[in-house]
């Protein structure tokens, strides 16, 4: 089964915002085992929407549409697609029910225009829209099957996981089993890693192997396509093997681990409390580390200490560490982790400080980052870095690379079972 | 002149990353007053970027393309083009010699594979790539023109900007004058606003009229065509007036304006600063206000106090305080901010205490917030939410409510000028 994601919305091609449902839908569609070949962008006009249906219809099994199902004039998609299909309207009670139950709820006015919402193309599967209002449809012909769904994310997303991947998995005849693994490396460039791997890379066949670079971080997808699960996953155990051999230290873990959520794991698997003193990166470290589910079980809290006096006065950096060598420094990143680490009783401390830019800062140039941490009753060590990224984008990379040396630390002082 | 977009990457089909390329690409052309009627994604296959590129020369003057300019097997944009319009490859001498010059600078060794991306295809204009190595290119003929970009954002927005975009302004022959104005509204939904300015909306011709919503904000963009800038002003300025009169107190800023750089601004103005104590979003208030240059002029740190032990230790909220109300209440989060104020000696002090999810806490149920801001001699006050999202989308609801709130209470307090 091939499939074409058709995004409407003349906001996207102004440029006003970006197709996270496209690669939201990708993704979904590729753990199904099928092959997108096509994402196609179009705007709120329903000549443009009828030539991009019947291009995607010449190259494609499967057509999923999202955007246009709202209540106001621009909202095209199914009245276009139900006149493509020589298709009608029809208004669905339930979803009406939904909506008005809706506003109630909401304690809003329902406005007349919102009943719009409540139509769908007749002979469709009503998908329901647990976080919105515009239900979405599934339709099936000899040749086609389309899927419309709302445009924002967050309705979007919940009902293509409940609502139409279950319907989906149903239409697929699968007859070969296809699993996908992949690898997270940090530290390493994409040429250097790609370089190490060259021969793999090469004589691939059944596992491929997929290097992609992205944020400063290299994954390698390896996927294998073949009669039995278990088959598949012998054919992957052994790549894999060869692939940690050569560059397993560069290794931070698999699939949809991140950084964070893997720091997450080893902090709460030994029972490891945390804290921060970020300068730079202003929050960023812990806004991250806070964004797992959890991780107040790890995280205790810390400062952002962005003005000398603060470090001083607040955190307790001795003014001579600032005056000798600066704040953008080997002893004041190491110092700033001692003193948080202490201050906040925990069993890490982390200072960051540096220059994000676009102005130079302390003495040092843009991109500079002294990283800090103080473990337990080790000595405090740190990682200088020199970024060449814009402002937030260095910020970003400081935060990364942090957690990059931290999850390396545990490993090498015994704290990570892999 | 019409422009189509097509973004090369098996990366972006798998649904790895997004397609943000096509919304830099897109706001950029807007601004030139190009239409871009599509955007397409397709895979690092020849063959089905020959059958992109035909459909888009049918219903495109423009075809910008981005991705698969490196040098590994899977990049082969420049080389797919060439072969389908006839041209051949060339080695380009400053090219090789600046990605020669870029290894040493980085201090690495340069492989083999890395001089495939000097060669550009022949009699076109190079692209210099000061971020990166793959430089790029614009070739025109009498029918089109096709401009070829890198993939990586870091080195193609740059490139767009600087190489591109001038190039390109050459090339238009501008008959007309368009221009456009972004309103930016927070603290009103999508459906609300579009009620109150229906009339407007529905009248439209000169200057057009768009909402959007996207992220908890709506804009509305103003988009004039007329025959001289000064008529295109004189056209926006009128609607605007009509649209402020209106809904004038929910606007929080124009155009490129946003929530943390409009805060930004009338900090600075006043000479206000500013220190916050973050529990559930811990960090990302202050990470997004130093997301905008010169930030730290105002912000001068705060904490993060994640835990309750925290909050009374080291902030020193008083623990009756939390006993009687607990931590997601209003009392704590008005207490929060007084003491951050008080310890960091600002203007401003902001606590934000609340349930990101998905676990409830406090004895407050997921998406309870209370923002607390103490202003100078002002009794704290605070602002309760109730979100309905996932427990990042709460944090960052959280945050962008606590910037509008901000924002309205200094411009009550006659801080703002407009």
């Amino acid at each position: 089964m091939k499939a074409e994601i058709i995004a409407v919305g003349s906001e996207l091609l102004l440029g006003q915002i970006s197709n996270t449902n496209a690669r939201f839908i990708s993704s979904q569609l590729a753990e199904l085992g099928i092959d997108v070949y096509y994402q196609t962008v179009v705007g709120d006009n329903a000549n443009r929407l009828v030539d991009s249906i019947k291009i995607a219809e010449d190259r494609a099994d499967l057509i999923i549409f999202t955007g246009g199902l709202g209540p106001t004039k621009d909202d095209l998609t199914k009245e276009t697609i139900a006149r493509h299909l020589g298709e009608k309207l029809v208004m669905d009670a339930h979803a009406l029910n939904y909506i008005e139950k809706f506003f109630k709820r909401m304690n809003r006015v329902m406005t007349e225009n919102n009943k719009k919402q409540a139509f769908v193309i007749e002979g469709c599967t009503v998908l329901e829209n647990k976080q919105g209002m515009a239900p979405g449809m599934l339709l099936t012909n000899e040749k086609h099957s389309y899927i419309l769904l709302p445009g924002p994310p967050k309705e979007m997303e919940p009902m293509f996981q409940l609502e139409a991947k279950p319907l989906l998995a149903k239409l697929l005849h699968k007859e070969t089993v296809i699993i996908s693994q992949v690898i997270r490396f940090y530290g390493i460039g994409e040429a250097e890693l790609e370089t190490k791997v060259q021969d793999l890379l090469e004589n691939q066949t059944n596992p491929t192997l997929a290097p992609l670079a992205a944020d400063g971080e290299v994954t390698l997808r390896l996927t294998a396509k073949t009669e039995s699960e278990t088959e598949a996953w012998i054919k992957i155990d052994e790549l894999q093997t060869e692939i940690l051999n050569r560059v397993g230290k560069f290794v931070y873990g698999f699939n949809n681990d991140s950084l964070a959520s893997k720091l997450h794991e080893i902090l709460i698997d030994n029972n490891l409390t945390i804290s921060a003193a970020e300068s730079m990166t202003a929050g960023l470290f812990q806004s991250e580390l806070a964004a797992i589910p959890g991780m107040s079980e790890a995280l205790v809290g810390g400062m952002i200490t962005y003005t000398e006096d603060i470090k001083v006065q607040q955190l307790g950096v001795r003014q001579e560490v600032i005056s000798e060598f600066g704040v953008v420094s080997k002893e004041c990143a190491e110092e700033m982790a001692f003193r948080i680490k202490e201050k906040f009783g925990t069993n890490i401390g982390v200072g960051i400080t540096g220059v994000a830019g676009p102005d130079q800062h302390g003495g040092q140039p843009t991109g500079t980052v002294w990283i800090g941490i103080a473990f337990g009753q080790l000595a405090p060590i740190s990682y200088k870095l020199s970024l060449s990224g814009m402002r937030n984008t260095n910020r970003l990379r400081a935060v990364k690379f942090t957690i990059h040396y931290l999850i390396r630390l545990l490993r090498e002082q015994g704290y990570v079972k892999i």
